[in-house]
């Protein structure tokens, strides 16, 4: 341990997440009515006094865990695609990583189902979901238009449009996943034949569907 | 009242679905968390004795509940495409169905968003959802290749795959609508135009999308 990992902010830091990762794993064992501050205490292995001093409600510790799933999901992409990943590569990374693949984005994934149901009866989630939904539609629809600079990408598509369909698309396939409607290889395959649909085709072939 | 309406079997049915449109309408207000016998019966203006006698688990009321959307939602559909309606007509039907575009609809769909959601952590209905997406995704299935028999669909058109793609798009446009992301009349675009992008375009014009 060095200095900037042992100051007490640091180390609030660490706990929280510590508490934040437990949430997560309640959630995703057990949904979110499983979330109690004893629940979580047990997972975390520290005391329900102390789960509480962080996370004084039950909104808090289901906020913690969403912002902790989505931190990690961004490390993942963040990974897979370095920081000069073209833009094709980064739209791939971005949409299939919402496929859940393995016990780790399949517990996100839960935490976000359970996270999306709430938002219906809660408004202060609903708003929050609303904005960052209009940041990833955007981050996708950002990624198409430069495939459009580059000419990889016909002119005429609307990205915006086609940016939310194709998160609606995978995140529908998701679900079907998730409850074993789906395999995980047949969702992958949907959406990279739907961004393969989505880029030119090569010289000679006809024009990609636009819609 | 004739006699067939009036004999106990016939109360009892009624009975029951006075409960079930009384939860539904908890559900739909305040979401399941609120879907308590007591909650229940205040709705329905029953004793809670009385929703206990039809429904003697919470689990028992919420499947009731969403069978009795579904029921509602296929008596609407049937409603707008009566018994002879082209494939088509229905397929557009039954995908735009699933957007929600007004109270009832969305009622409907926040349902069933609860009990999706209710499938990860409960094995007995992620089974029973797997086999109503598997009925549900046969019959769009069957649309698109009744489409193929009258040469409106490309006979490449894997008609599964597109059935999947075409639901789990409208589904997950239909939860942005239901938190706000979206408007229903966007949504609804967009599935008309993945609709038409299904179909066979007019000769002379291009192939339309496969993928």
């Amino acid at each position: 341990m060095n200095a900037s990992t042992r100051g007490p902010g640091a180390e609030h830091e660490q706990r929280r997440r510590q508490i934040a990762d437990a949430v997560l794993a309640v959630t995703a064992e057990r949904g979110l009515a499983a979330v109690t501050q004893s629940n979580v205490a047990a997972r975390a292995g520290v005391s329900a006094g102390r789960v509480q001093h962080y996370f004084p409600t039950k909104r808090e510790m289901i906020e913690a865990a969403f912002d902790r799933g989505n931190a990690l999901s961004a490390a993942r992409i963040a990974a897979r695609v370095g920081r000069a990943g073209a833009p094709r590569q980064v739209l791939t990374t971005v949409l299939t990583e919402l496929i859940p693949h393995d016990a780790v984005t399949r517990t996100h994934l839960r935490v976000r189902q359970a996270f999306t149901a709430l938002a219906l009866s809660d408004e202060d989630i609903a708003e929050r979901m609303r904005r960052d939904y209009e940041r990833f539609h955007g981050q996708v629809t950002d990624l198409l238009a430069r495939g459009q600079d580059a000419g990889e990408v016909p002119r005429e598509l609307d990205c915006r449009e086609r940016a939310v369909s194709l998160v609606a698309l995978a995140e529908g396939l998701a679900y079907y996943v998730l409850v074993g409607i789906h395999s995980a290889s047949e969702a992958r395959e949907r959406v990279l034949t739907e961004i393969a649909g989505t880029y030119a085709p090569v010289r000679g072939q006809a024009m990609p569907p636009l819609a």
